[in-house]
């Protein structure tokens, strides 16, 4: 129970504080805004934070997606794994609600909820890119995790990776490559962002198999051969 | 003694950097200015710096909060968390003079001081913010420096949240949680700096009591079961 | 096998990654756009990611003047420093290739693929450049995995280091230092990338030259007196 | 001898790099520019990749003042802190001439050398900045080497306290915090830079000398009771 209670306050954080900052980047800002690279790091931080802090209790897979790619890998069960993902939801709500108490009278000019979404046209992009950059993503989670990986570095390299991430694709689709990250802010925004809520569960957990897949096919035959 | 005085040279050097930060990102700049990323980088790299030069000292706290989740920890006594506030106070007021003698000429058009505030009618938000921001923040610190935690990854965690809190929360007041952070600024900013003060002294104590709650909640099954 | 497929991987992040935060830099942006800071984390944090994740498999070159400098300082084969760059070359295109898709109804105003080139009459800055930032960025690689270093830290200080490249490096290039980045999105790009492509191998293969012959040259006598 | 052209090496690369971002942030840029964050970068993390490239030859000082201060804290001698000096000062020379020959055409409109200077009347400001910031500077590289401090993660830490000096400093003198830094491109700059020079060279030494006594000061007694 412990380690779904981790799971959920670790999700709610990486909601509040990745979403909080795309909202407040379009607010009033005392200083020039963070921009798109603030937002980005806003993601990452919250993951290397997150990671230090509970990753004793649960790993912090703090998504849907990378719980996907570790039970595929076989390196947890499938109740575990139910659970995971729930408690991942119920963060995120939670993470969304304490947003929209702080944000609602925000003014931002871009987002009050941090919701992801794509451009009328641009599905297949959307989609493609959700894939790819969760396949990306998770593939890095399963290499740094895996036995023979520098684990005490997880955290930060996970951390880099969701930063990069939303480098590239904030301007595609806001970046999900994360169910629960997606799930939270549609509900309080309703509209458009729940009916392309599809996309952002679909294509991570696509892009998350892939992931398992592809460090299957490198790894197998290295598992002896790997030095250092 | 030393250790009293490593944690007020810390956070003369978080109040002086974080700070300073903050008042020449509003002055003129021979370059773009740093912006609210830059400023979020520089309290959150102060604490990184620190914490590798006077972490095997004091365990750089450098701010009452985390002194007091520490203490409700039952990790340190009572005279030395009241020694350590009352230091890191004392080095709160020398950072803010310091830059008060670099500032006073630089014609900032955000802050001279870098003190906290809330605008008017957001009392509300500006509470919940500070509490919920400083609960994950002390969260963080009492995850990574738990036994089973990785502790020579402690500084750059905590500082790189640290980071994670200012993108996010400088919008809404500045970002303290950090008491002594905020009572040095408000001393040389008077006003409504002095008026509002007491709430950048509650709401995080109050947000590193709830942090230090949590932690015990989700950690007292695990201590023994806990791998790596 | 295993490991030359990771290099492609491992190079189709890079290109995908980097040019693609260029590409999207000048497309329209929810927030603020990362700007030439922005895309120089992308770089530097593809190589982060992927030496965490590929480095046990295949040491994370995913860089062809990397494989040089590696082989001519006598760490590898010929036979694996032809197939490395064979491979970095594939993943390269396929990276390229994901890119155009996703990129070519972006309107971006600065790039469609992130090939590197320079301006009439700057070819020898351009020379000058490419070689000088290869030779600086292979002697952090040569120096950080070398025997007697801090081998944990090689993919943090690696991926920094093309980090600060980028930095100083884009207004003049694009920055290439790195013969595979620069051929996948040439054949897409055409055209003058085509024709300019020659200096973005050839430079960067002779700054790596520079950087084996200049690392063997400050270690040899101190190979026995080293202390950590 | 090889740790003297190590140290030649790493300053030449801090040099290039830091003084090179400074100049083409002002020059025409794809993207948006780097800003003074991206310059602050740009300096730190020359430090980070040179620590860990030159470190295990000659701990990577790069900075006559870090020279002094390890000097006066009686960890080296006086012949090698002599010749340290001397090379760093070299390398920045030979910095600043590439840098001249890169940046020569630009058009920068902010900077051609990375000079520092302070505003006429502002003397006691920079003289107080730059002593006060290299005091911190070197407190921080002196308590992260010392015996029972963390040394692996002391290039991150000591590159990162760099950044953040950067941060707040660029606006007062453009930072140096290090006399080789600011003597190379005063001799390209002429003119005021160098009727300016001597402040760059006396306020750093001082700022060390400061930090050698502190830290002496903040750890003779802790030696035995330090745990961890």
């Amino acid at each position: 129970m412990k380690k779904y209670l981790a799971e959920m306050i670790g999700t709610m954080v990486l909601v509040l504080m990745g979403c909080g900052a795309a909202v407040f980047a379009g607010a009033d800002q005392p200083f020039f805004t963070i921009g798109t690279l603030g937002v980005a790091f806003a993601f990452g931080l919250s993951v290397v934070a997150m990671a230090y802090t509970i990753g004793s209790i649960s790993d912090c897979h703090i998504n849907p997606a990378i719980t996907f790619g570790v039970y595929l890998s076989g390196r947890m069960s499938s109740k575990d794994a139910l659970m995971y993902m729930l408690f991942q939801i119920i963060g995120a709500i939670i993470g969304s609600s304490i947003l929209w108490f702080l944000a609602k009278d925000s003014g931002s000019t871009t987002t009050l909820t941090g919701a992801n979404g794509f451009a009328e046209g641009k599905i297949a992009e959307a989609f493609v890119a959700e894939t790819v950059f969760t396949f990306i993503f998770v593939l890095v989670v399963l290499g740094v995790t895996a036995k023979n990986g520098l684990n005490k570095f997880a955290g930060l390299a996970i951390g880099l990776a969701l930063v990069l991430v939303h480098i590239v694709c904030i301007p595609i689709t806001g970046t999900s490559v994360n169910p629960a990250r997606s799930i939270g802010p549609a509900i309080f925004e309703g509209g458009v962002a729940l009916t392309q809520l599809w996309l952002f569960i679909v294509a991570p957990l696509l892009g998350a198999a892939i992931s398992a897949l592809v460090w299957k096919g490198i790894t197998v035959e290295n598992k002896l051969a790997t030095t250092e």
